[in-house]
């Protein structure tokens, strides 16, 4: 039996030994966006500073202003191997609306599906999951052979889900402590639950949460609705603004930097012979509502997208209240690809604000990091052996895909520390991962620990 | 000292008392539109049919399927006298936002203010303050004169805030119990703090809350961000389109049964010289936002309005999440005037919705009770005479106005009771009675009960 024959096995036997510690994780509720889980957030990188130190990685918590960051180190087997900086969050998503769990969100179970097993809870996919089948893998190989096959520093923070104010100026103030060869990323999908996938397009982001401001105070409508201009009507003007009939965004300048798919790329997508009815019905829709002319890949993949992620204003409780309310607010975010620029889109969209604000209201912004679209360099060496490892593991051609989602640290680690990343993730369509009931593939979390093994293997020399 | 000058005297020396009394209301937590107030509401009912009882009525607490109605009955001093109902209120807004009270709502307290003394309290002025001056009233003539000088009918209800659902049912089931020669209703304003007033029309209204259905679960906007539809984005185009550029309504037909003002009504309005420069800078406001061509009077009191008094949808707390909710809500209230029809503009903004409604959306429509606009005969015997009690009590002259806010009961005194109403109130603009922080002048309290003292003696006889 081959070394890696050895570790892979080592791999199926630990397998209960390594979900109890995934289960340890995932009983942590760190909600990073909420101040209340601020501990909670502390304590789940303390964890991973523990499970780290047990097998071999020199670690440390860097505290910052926001949750602390968690950095791992470890020599390889020899001189010559390769340097991997492994990135993860353990930080979660809120958990609203409460009510429509099923099983309360932090306290994990194993639960049979039609599909399968799957791991229920909180950050079961995003990205607890998907950051304990890396440091599983590293496990076995320390269980076997006592020593890792590359050189291996893992990062871990803390506030991915609410917009990582820490992270840029921490790797901004630690370049040598990160710097490596190659990034690799497990925050990514599948492209089906049998078809292991490299993600090589990421959409950036601008998110903008805007607050207009129009009466002093909360009024009846009844003594003042007329005269007293009303913040909610205004804020849906702007908002409805922002998309024409064809669904495209107004927003002037918008589309500069977007680029019309490759035939390469657009072929390589054909091939993947997406299912766009099976695809919308799986959450309850029939039409895709993206632009015009594009196909729901492209919708996805490669097209820029304006959403309302949230809105609020007035009375909105239970019964009725007459109430011509002072304030109302939205929190509007941009998917951006190409070579879009994140700082002009967020200028234009203050400009289509301050355009449409009438006399006696104003306006606040919040501004959430905007980060550019990524593209990989798909032909590098790396790549193809990390497809390799991925088609031995799954016995199905690993596939390049695009990712519709933002991954922001993949642009500075590019920006700041100069290296390509590896996207692989092990999620699929269907985890609900920002949603109730969030799931994580018990496959997913087995094979995603063995497909490390094998990328370590594949990548330890260059 | 006459009969009436000494019952004035009773007022004047039974303040302290008086108050005391309606403190203990106003610390009762009546919000009728919340269910978990549902105790408070009828602790509340229940306090009047003790505090009635003991100054002679015959009251009963009457259940409904919503909040208790209380009535109460007492002959006047002799059998040729005018029967009087009078209408009032006993549950209160909620109180959200409550951090932006100075103290809690629930803890009345008089309050020394650069404008006089005020009674601060959520009801203070809507509807508790007010209703306690008719009871006072007639408790000073009681305590006096042993008897009350017209026969009384008390008529209080739990459900104004909340769309009164069980008004209808009760007024139907029960005319003989309410019917009686006029109504008086007490939940209206001054014109200015030193002018009494009659109010002479008012405004009918039609509320609907409005729910978006899109994607059947919360989604990723990374994942599902341009194929997968955005309720919110449906609801703000609904919304936006609602008033054209003019701040007009775009529904159609809208305008059907709006009348331009007669000359006559115009000169009287004109000669009130309302200062809409002040009006608007009280609540943080310069311009008039209503339709253009129209003065802020005819903006509140004879054009017809559109409000979204609530909206809610997908993460508003603290930070940013990128979900692509399956749902979002708004609250829409539309004032009426003149002969506009509650039904047909109903039926229009539903076609509005519907017309707007892509694939894939579906809507949900929750009715607040609609109801029609009110005007009353101003020529009549019993306004003329109330008009001139007022005059002697505020010594100046009594004026009609209109009004902004819908009082739906008096259009239903009208339709099952066939009564015409003489609405008279103490309301100051600034009494903030849906908002935080509302109050009442002490002066319209005192000379609020004052004031029903005369008329009482006024209308007492035909």
């Amino acid at each position: 039996m081959s070394e890696l024959e050895q570790v892979l096995l080592a791999v199926d036997e630990g397998l209960p030994a390594s979900l109890d510690r995934l289960f340890e994780l995932l009983r942590i509720d760190s909600i990073s966006t909420d101040p209340a889980y601020e501990e909670s957030c502390g304590k789940a990188a303390d964890w991973l500073v523990n499970d780290l130190r047990s097998i071999g990685f020199e670690t440390r918590r860097h505290n910052t202003p926001g949750h602390p960051m968690v950095v791992g180190q470890q020599q390889g087997r020899n001189d010559r191997c390769q340097h991997l900086l492994f990135y993860g969050h353990y930080d979660v998503q809120p958990v609203d609306p409460l009510a429509l769990w099923n099983r309360p969100p932090f306290d994990p179970a194993i639960e049979q599906t039609p599909a399968g097993k799957v791991i229920r809870a909180r950050g079961a996919a995003d990205d607890k999951g998907q950051l304990m089948t890396f440091i599983e893998a590293c496990r076995a190989w320390k269980h076997i052979t006592g020593a890792l096959p590359a050189q291996v520093t893992l990062f871990f923070e803390g506030e991915e889900e609410s917009g990582s104010p820490s992270l840029i100026p921490f790797m901004e103030n630690n370049r040598d402590l990160l710097k490596a060869d190659l990034a690799l990323v497990c925050d990514t999908g599948m492209w089906d639950s049998n078809t292991p996938t490299i993600s090589t397009m990421l959409r950036g982001m601008v998110g903008e949460e805007i607050t207009i401001t129009g009466p002093s105070l909360d009024l009846h409508s009844g003594m003042y609705g007329g005269p007293a201009i009303n913040p909610i009507r205004v804020l849906t003007r702007i908002l409805a603004d922002l998309h024409d009939d064809q669904g495209r965004i107004t927003l002037p300048g918008f589309y500069d930097g977007v680029h019309e798919l490759t035939n390469d790329v657009r072929q390589q997508w054909d091939a993947l012979n997406h299912d766009d009815t099976e695809f919308l019905k799986n959450v309850g829709l029939e039409h895709p509502a993206g632009e015009q002319g594009y196909s729901v890949l492209e919708q996805i993949w490669s097209r820029p997208t304006c959403d309302v992620n949230g809105i609020s204003g007035g009375y909105s409780g239970e019964g009725f209240k007459t109430v011509l309310p002072s304030k109302a607010m939205a929190k509007v975010s941009f998917r951006l690809v190409g070579d879009q620029d994140p700082e002009k889109i967020q200028q234009a969209f203050y400009q289509h604000v301050n355009e449409r604000l009438p006399a006696d209201c104003s306006v606040e912004f919040k501004t959430k990091d905007g980060s550019p679209a990524t593209t990989m360099p798909v032909d590098a060496p790396a790549f193809k052996r990390a497809q390799r490892a991925l088609t031995d593991e799954w016995e199905r051609e690993a596939v390049y895909a695009g990712c519709g989602g933002s991954i922001p640290v993949v642009g500075h680690i590019k920006n700041i520390l100069d290296m390509d990343s590896l996207l692989v993730g092990f999620m699929l369509d269907d985890d609900a991962i920002h949603s109730p009931n969030e799931k994580y593939a018990l496959r997913s979390f087995h094979k995603g620990i063995r497909s490390w093994v094998r990328i370590l293997d594949a990548l330890a020399e260059q």
